[in-house]
């Protein structure tokens, strides 16, 4: 039977990486799934032509306003709307709705910590089931779901970075994350600080001192599976000039004598089963370029004897893997189709 | 019935691409298309996973030395190696091979040409059925061909900027053609002068003079739509700092008072059965960003009235359109598969 | 006698680089040159530290309002405002004041050609000396002059490109001419065109058939070294990703049989005594890093002989050679300092 | 008296830099420094025109081969070198010479460390004053040396990062050090890894897990301020899509209550009285843009409460303050000029 997508805030970078990724899915090809309404804000009126040139075949869809009327008919409809703007939308659409949002509005379980970092903008709306199956516990509540909360980018690279040892008790979880991603992560809205002329040619920190919203999704990430142990982690995004991508640069003591070779085989074990997480053969480091484009993430552990730390490293496109590949791994899950169906696997290197 | 693939050269950046479409061809997907050999030549004997990291699915896969015992048992070979090494091997491999080499070796129809720009390296060897569809006469050849041409990257862009209004004999065919490429252009060759210190953050023309070897390529393409009249290109590529993509920039004397709107009727004609060309809405540029990783040329068409020139500018990425992903089209020429299987149409942006 | 110096519209991109080559001036250093007021718009009530924090020496100095009253009071006053806000402001600063404008507002002679291009801005308000030094006739204009007209950066490249041969007489004056920029030329204000994630990565023409407002200022300066030949030229911006730097390529068709020598002997000859322009030798091409922050013009020549035509490529830095430098180049001529006094003429490579 | 100098390697990005530097050196321009040789190895006999085309000026001045004969007889020579490749020269040039060296072979204090770090390529050959003015105790020492070891671009960085905080005692001196560096860091060799197309567009880690030769150096310098306390650094370089500048992000347990008022305090302390490290205003971060070609250091410090780390970020260009021009500030010690004569302290942005 056919279902209709819809996809809300289409014209930003989310919602464009998801209508791509839909054009290619293999049951958009066969029919079984339909693309209906797109729509926007400040674009609602215009045709995609201009908007999403890299998209002809769809030049002269129109986008229709964000709205319950025109939202409310479809079988799966994706959000990728401002932070705190889905809250209200998703509560009036029907439960029948596949609804997957790729905002942080229902990602933390816990009220404080949304209080915490987002109290100014947002009253806690309580949290979904949270689109990242590769995390123990997860894949089966996303199985047949009808709401969906799409990890952020961040987390979605430091959580498949450090679940595994953190899980196998490897390590004090007392962690160091440097996150440094392309520009596309700040999205697509005029300001200067994102210019080309700015972010060209130059490498900047922000959100300096563990204050970036993504910190708490991260220690949720990781306290699920850390047998009740709490985790501290200290987060630093960096800007790098380049429009996609994250590397995730993570570290932490090593609660012991474990070589190399013993966390390579916790890495091995934990991703044994998953397609879309690709443990490097030792010798080589993940590069985002690897991973552009495609619905993967590529990790590579190392030990600092030295130091007396793992060292983990792992590449995302922020846009696919780190959002709309994500939202459409867990339509997939939702739908019952197969998990990886559309979801380019092969980044476009060089 | 299955059929069975080799590429050879594939650790270069159009093996690579040829093999990244392939493994998501829907032929290959269905098990009617299998890869066998890949090859190289300092690489023979690794495997793919250092070499193509973003190709994990294949990590494990050994590189074959490039020879013809190899090679021969294969129905299609794919040959990407540097010009002048096809010609050996080409005529070695049976009849009943399907051989697309993307190198210049069988490009040229003359060998005054030739002998003006190859006569250095290698003797002229024939020409094949050249491989761009889009110009006229050149598709019935391609159909069930067993020896085919893939044209530069280069002469795709600017015959596809160019040939409407040579066929409608709206301009005078004396041509400036500007074209500004990707680095990866360069082949994965070490070289100081196109180390990413060097090419990072600075613009460059080289083979300024008319004295690039894609000259001759062009001119025969133009003159094949011509009528007879010979045509004339001043063609200057210009190196810019991003890894895929060229943008032409073309211009030549109107023959007569032109409005854009009559050569946009012209363009119109040209491309309006064409899946792999799209001529942009009035308004709207090509960029290069628009067909990354895509089987697509963008062009747009405008008129200079005060110095009454007409201006096209066209996009292509020089890795697909402009090399692996015409391959895989002419393969699919070549089989008798569905033109555009396994081309993506729609480009990775941002 | 110390000159007191202000800096109309400092936090933009010219404003600020005007600043960063003042504070290395030799006079300045000396006491001779006195840095007063900068002034902004948005910004005026903040201090530099945010606005320009690659200059920390001045990190507490404070944006004031641009007014006349503000800048009434100084020897030299540099405007860099958007066009049209400069011809206000400079008919009410004294006739005494060196006011140098890096706007187009007074850069055009014919009232005509201002109609033409500026018309739904601002009405014809007259020319300036043209500070373009180079330009045969113009130095001996801007020595002690008060009022000067800073070149646009494209036509300060185009012309030091093709004067030489326009004088010469050796090109049919038809122009045809591609100028690939770095994205600081579109100035420090919030797009969604000009994002980093819009334009790293990407290459794309914009202006397309001739409608850019530099064309008449291209011919203006060609015109005025023709003999009274009339001059055209179809000239193509093209954007890529990098923040400085313009190469231009421009060609026009030889009028007789002259070889490159012939043509490297005109442009020896026209720039022997120029510090500031650089005929490279036989066998190099100018790239945009080799001037990157440096008042220099790299030029470079080379005749298609199969195409006919005359091939000239230069690259400037649009900020400095192109704007700001330019700026203090002539500053000095008003003030009849070493012409290339505080001018950088190495480039910041690689 | 005028002094003389010369540059061993001056083709490489290193040399290169110290020599663009040199040219504005006031003490160059009043005639008290004037250069002689400049050498190489592969490119002796060439001149300066192709290897540098950002130096015109030089374009006809003569490469000679790296030896002893050539350079003994100058006041000044900068060695830069392929590590292992001083020591020899080192020994044979006259006591009286000012050498400065920028490779690694006399930076290390102790002979375990090298042996342990660099044991495959030279044997031990003992360490110079250490050329990071801003390191206490050092600056004393490196006025009028005749021997001066160049620090590593990275422990530069990371040293000016972290040795307030060591000194001050406020932090647990366990280290996780995230640097992200441009391309030209690698040289100016040939090689597939550093090719534009590689690196343009990715990030990528390498020398994970500590084994990069930097880490003890930047131990050295810590244990210098440490009070005796050992030090631990985990150190993981990045490289990223630029060509020039290193982002430190540095972070370590605090050890009490420090408030980011208090780590101000130190910091501001520190550096109060250098002219080269700038300690950026509360809500600023470095950029690497913002010190591109200049001697400068731009630092900042945060306090993650939640996490209870202290984290540094600072921003250097890894040729100038990195590298080229340490070398010219340690010149200007050892000759007694003004320390940062002949050194910008403006990047060029944007």
């Amino acid at each position: 039977m056919t279902k209709t997508v819809a996809i809300a805030g289409v014209s930003g970078y989310a919602g464009a990486e998801i209508l791509r990724l839909l054009l290619s899915h293999p049951e958009y090809v066969a029919g079984n799934l339909q693309l209906g309404s797109v729509t926007g804000n400040s674009n609602a009126g215009n045709t995609l032509g201009s908007l999403l040139p890299h998209i002809p075949e769809l030049a002269h869809k129109t986008v229709e306003p964000t709205s319950v009327s025109i939202l409310e008919g479809y079988d799966v409809v994706f959000m990728c709307l401002p932070h705190g703007h889905s809250m209200e939308l998703a509560q009036q659409l029907p439960d029948s709705t596949v609804v997957i949002d790729c905002a942080a509005d229902f990602r933390l379980k816990s009220q404080e910590e949304w209080d915490r970092y987002y109290a100014d903008s947002h009253d806690y709306a309580g949290s979904w089931p949270y689109g990242l199956p590769e995390l123990p516990g997860n894949r089966t509540q996303l199985r047949g779901a009808h709401r969906i909360a799409v990890p952020g980018c961040f987390p979605t690279g430091a959580s498949l970075s450090l679940y595994p040892a953190v899980q196998a008790g490897i390590v004090e979880p007392d962690f160091a994350v440097t996150s440094i991603t392309g520009v596309s992560g700040a999205g697509k809205k005029a300001s200067v600080s994102m210019l080309g002329a700015e972010t060209i040619g130059s490498v900047k920190a922000y959100g300096v001192g563990g204050v970036h919203r993504h910190v708490p999704e991260i220690i949720q990430n990781l306290e699920q599976v850390s047998s009740g142990k709490s985790v501290s982690v200290s987060f630093t995004p960096v800007l790098a000039p380049m429009t996609r991508g994250i590397l995730t640069v993570a570290s932490a003591p090593l609660n012991g004598a474990h070589t190399e070779e013993d966390v390579r085989r916790v890495y091995a074990e934990a991703y044994a089963d998953e397609s879309c997480v690709y443990l490097l053969p030792a010798g080589l480091q993940p590069q985002t370029k690897s991973v552009a484009g495609a619905n993967v993430c590529q990790v590579q552990v190392a030990v600092d004897e030295r130091a007396g730390r793992l060292l983990v490293t792992a590449a995302i496109d922020n846009l696919t893997k780190g959002t709309a590949g994500a939202a459409i791994q867990c339509m997939n899950l939702a739908l019952d189709f197969q998990e990886t169906a559309g979801l380019p696997l092969i980044g476009l290197a060089p």
